[in-house]
């Protein structure tokens, strides 16, 4: 919690940021400290232990006992009224033992400062200090010390004496569940799991028993979440063939993006993929494996989609009859009818509840959201906000690829989780920017997630530097985001655009793709992937989005990062510290210094506990990667390479 | 006025600024551009003409016409859907003719759209382009052509087609008379004027009179606010002596804010300066002269003030039965009470409000208030509330050097104007940034006043440099900001620091100080400052905040910068531009080169008038300062020096 701090006059003055339940009640209170000093910004930190409305308010006040002492101390050495100084303190010791603890010009709203007395034990110290401060027989400056003593400051910490206090308005903090913010995802298409060419040389599709069969392979990975694109019947009208062609072959399976047949829309599975049987036995064995199962809506439709027949109303009428099916002129889409919200919201609206019901009713919990920048804000933000109430538990992902205005926008009006432009961040000072803006600048709009690669992303950067630039690239995802994902595949290495697209040549979205994992094992990927999300489980440092820091290194080959946790938000309750070195360049080793500000590496120095710095045995550490430990300390050298070591996943142990 | 304008989907949209009259009426529209693409920021500009409670509200809608012209271009040259495209651009106009200018899902709070057609030739032409997309004995490019002529393009400029209207809630705009803004001031001791030592050797005070006498001089520079420090009596108890000694000498006349004595207090005029009748006719003079009278206000008061026996409840007590000093511990100022706002909020409040009304009925518009960040911000915020209501044309300007949290929250609570940090921004780089900043990201919070010196504050840089660095200082507060203003002495130089204080020596705070305005021509700083203050009369440019740019120099010395108002916010209905280029340097010659972009200079030239950039016959300048004129293109060489020409301030002439 963050606010503009500041008084009229030299007073000293303090800040409490106060969290509160969703019913209302005091959490917890944190004094806030001045965190940008000049410029009156203080921040205080709390954390909500469970999903619901939260909020929180500022509470500011004027400390006599703070100003009593700045000015006694002042005024005592300087010789000038001591004997008024030590009245001063004993009339604010009396009323402490009076405990006259506040006053306010109006009374706070909600009156959460009582007069309380300090105890007994209190009592006794208060009275003591109180005569020793009216002892002419002492001098001022050895009755300031008795005052000021620390079993005083006790007191008062415990019972601070807070002067005009004001409270702020109530701000709302929305609180999801923890996969929000943090989750491994792994995405698949399940027709590819267990399809094969049968002896006519046909395609016969694989399933979700199939897929089901797969989720060992992905939780022995250590993924959390199974991520299906759309499993629905797929259209046949204007099917598209392999590789985007307008014209689909015998057996092409097409698009599963083109939703809605004879058979059932958006509500119905297709029937190659299984029955809701299969899907129950799906979504149970992800459950007993700790998958959670993540399920792609794309909100339009196939020319054959029973809403076409049944509310041609919800799509866009052309001047000569038909319907209007999705365009980027002179470019068309003709296997996909976009739904036109505008003319009949409220009926799109229930259709779109009611379909999301049925999913929930079978154990789905999220859900990504494809393009939602196409749909208009006002729907989403009342379908967030009604879905919130009904089910607090569901997550939507918002897969919008759009410019910055819009992308923020859906995480305000209530979207947990954000895609972002990770694949498109490749140089030391753009990964650098960007995973600042994500912490800091943006991370109370939209959550973010990084994705190296999609079914619809392949960025020019991955078609070269082979295996280890999908290494690099996996190592920056998973530790510079709460939540990163995984395309199928990437294990292995499918790096192969489609000319002129940036995207995966023979696309998985319009063919059948089994894959042998068994050549992945040789390739190296799974088993990163298996230390990575092994680092990111033990480390609650990577779990969170905010506390990155940045260090400089002296070659812009090597990126060199940390994430922290301070103790009291920790699960482990212990404070945790992660520091990534990497090599940004895939073909060449390179070499050069980490610069590391111990304060940097553990804020929780710069908070005045410990100024040792990394002490005279330096910093340990341990690479989660390979377990190999060292000491590092101001200026370290690494050298890292394609064909030895890419990088470093550090976990600080001192 | 300034949003973020964005819209679900790829149709074209557009956003319109409304500005809103005090009385709720529609004043003007504009029309708002994207000036930040990629990111949604749309400007709009309007220009309420007179003081008041003005507002105004963004209105956003789909633009099918764009969209349909965007749609039909690519489709009709790639052959697809031509006759489709056609029939539906004919469907557009059919709704053009029959004026169904809008469509809106909640219809505007205001409804300022109304359903009007098109006039008889319009409803001619629009008939005709009807007829011809219809007609088949045409190709759709060239139904397409006749369908986007310059005349269909007139008749939707003038009545645009709005799908999906919406309007913003309406944002308080508060307009103050010009002189909040604009303003060239000069501040007086009224007491020096006419000051000499008798033959006993006893200084005699200046007063109100002879200070009358000196106004011809401050008019004939051009100056155009007079601001006098107070002129209330002055305590005698612990007045402070020449150059704030703590004990007055015989006949030292006391600092003038330490306000109050027997005869009276904050609205009682010291009687060595004159009485209410000499003031009259100080202020009837000044008006004669086109010179605006502000007077200092001091909320504290003297040991001698009427309120100390009137109200001693209105000061701190102390434990020992005394009224509490100003102190900054262990620094005493047993010359100043200050007030306790918190002890009588109603009563005190009532006390200067009932102060500020008698100088206000005698004709005093505008006031400076002296350290208003010591005084609680609920009482600025209510006070100059309700001033504003009582008295709109009355002015405050706040003298708050403190930190940037109070300063603007000063303003936002209803502060004219304000002192900045000018005067400690030295090198190329700070006032690089600061001009921009308070043009740019305080402008809504704060109206800037640029001092090189006060008589409170004298600056390191200011004490060498001579002459030439008072010529720099007044030409960069004269340009930098609309309103700047000189302390009386400033023409002669006076630059020595009483030691240890950033301040003059023989402060005139504590002392009288005539001077010999004989000597201030010979060092021709008052004739820079009448040549400034014309070149700020001519040029609409310098009298407001907004549209400054900033030039690069191929120098660390060379500063370059340019300020620019476009002819439909000019008073003299024509676009004028000021650049203003001056080395900072004023030991040595310094020479380099000054980069200018057209677009830059000449904003103009970006909103796509005009390309030509600075045109076959170059820039044509006219320096202010001597009548030189130039022809300056985009790389020009300047030559600097204190011995003769230390800078240019142009009037950009074509």
């Amino acid at each position: 919690m963050r606010a503009t701090v500041f008084r009229e006059g030299h007073d000293a003055f303090a800040a409490e940021a106060v969290l509160i339940n969703p019913e209302g009640l005091e959490h917890s209170r944190t004094l806030m400290y001045d965190v940008a000093p000049g410029l009156n910004i203080y921040e205080g930190w709390g954390a909500p232990d469970r999903p619901g409305l939260w909020s929180f308010r500022i509470d500011t006040w004027s400390d006599p006992w703070a100003t009593w002492k700045h000015d006694a101390r002042l005024k005592i050495a300087a010789g000038v009224d001591g004997e008024l100084m030590c009245e001063k303190g004993a009339l604010l010791l009396e009323r402490a033992a009076q405990g006259a603890n506040f006053t306010a010009r109006r009374p706070p709203s909600r009156p959460s400062y009582h007069k309380k007395k300090p105890g007994k034990l209190a009592q006794v110290e208060l009275a003591a200090a109180i005569e020793t401060l009216r002892d002419e027989s002492l001098t001022p400056a050895q009755r300031l010390r008795v005052a000021t003593s620390s079993t005083i400051e006790r007191v008062f910490e415990l019972s601070p004496l807070r002067d005009y206090l004001e409270a702020t308005v109530r701000y709302p903090l929305q609180v999801d569940r923890k996969t929000a913010l943090y989750g491994s995802w792994y995405e698949i298409f399940p027709r590819s799991y267990g399809a094969y060419v049968d002896e006519a040389g046909r395609w016969v599709s694989g399933n979700l028993r199939g897929a089901a069969e797969s989720l060992d392979r992905v939780a022995d990975m250590g993924f959390g979440v199974i991520y299906l694109t759309p499993i629905h019947p797929i259209g046949t009208t204007f099917r598209k063939g392999r590789n985007n062609t307008l014209t689909a072959m015998q057996g092409d399976p097409g698009s599963p993006y083109g939703i809605g047949a004879a058979d059932g829309g958006h509500d119905a599975i297709h029937s190659e993929l299984g029955d809701f049987d299969d899907f129950d036995a799906f979504v149970e064995r992800a459950g007993e494996l700790n998958l959670q199962v993540a399920l792609d809506i794309a909100l339009q439709a196939s020319p054959d989609h029973p809403w076409v027949k049944e509310h041609p109303e919800w799509f866009t009428m052309r001047p000569d009859g038909t319907i209007a099916y999705a365009e980027n002129p002179p470019k068309k889409y003709q296997d996909i009818y976009p739904l036109n919200f505008d003319n009949d919201p409220e009926g799109i609206y229930q259709a779109i509840w009611d379909m999301i019901e049925v999913w929930i009713s079978h154990g789905v919990k999220i859900f990504r959201v494809d393009n939602p920048h196409t749909k208009p804000i006002p729907f989403w933000q009342r379908f967030l906000y009604e879905m919130r109430q009904a089910h607090p538990e569901v997550l939507f992902l918002a897969e919008a690829f759009t410019r910055p205005a819009m992308m923020e926008t859906l995480g305000m009006v209530g979207f947990h989780q954000s895609y972002t432009y990770f694949a498109w961040r490749t140089t030391k000072e753009e990964l650098e920017e960007y995973f600042v803006e994500v912490a800091e600048k943006t991370a109370h709009l939209m959550r973010p997630a990084f994705w190296p690669t999609t079914h619809d992303i392949l960025t020019p950067q991955m078609t070269t530097g082979g295996i280890t630039i999908f290494a690099i690239r996996a190592i920056l995802a998973a530790t510079g985001s709460p939540t990163y994902g995984i395309y199928s595949g990437y294990e292995l290495v499918e790096n192969v655009q489609r000319p002129g697209f940036e995207e995966q040549i023979d696309n998985e979205k319009y063919e059948f793709k089994p894959r042998d994992w068994e050549k992945a094992e040789d390739l190296g990927i799974s088993a990163l992937l298996t230390l990575l999300n092994r680092a990111r489980e033990q480390h609650p440092a990577l779990q969170q989005l905010h506390q990155i820091s940045i260090h400089p290194t002296s070659s812009p080959d090597i990126i060199a990062y940390s994430k922290h946790v301070p103790a009291r938000f920790s699960p482990t309750g212990e404070d945790d510290t992660v520091l990534v070195v990497i090599s940004l360049n895939p073909h060449e080793e390179v070499e050069g210094t980490v610069y590391l500000d111990p304060a940097r590496v553990r804020p929780t120095l710069a908070a005045g506990k410990n100024s040792e710095g990394f002490g005279p045995q330096g910093l340990r550490v341990v690479d989660e990667l390979d377990g190999n430990s060292y000491t590092w300390g101001y200026e370290n050298y690494v050298k890292l390479s394609p064909w030895e070591r890419i990088g470093h996943v550090f976990g600080v142990i001192n």
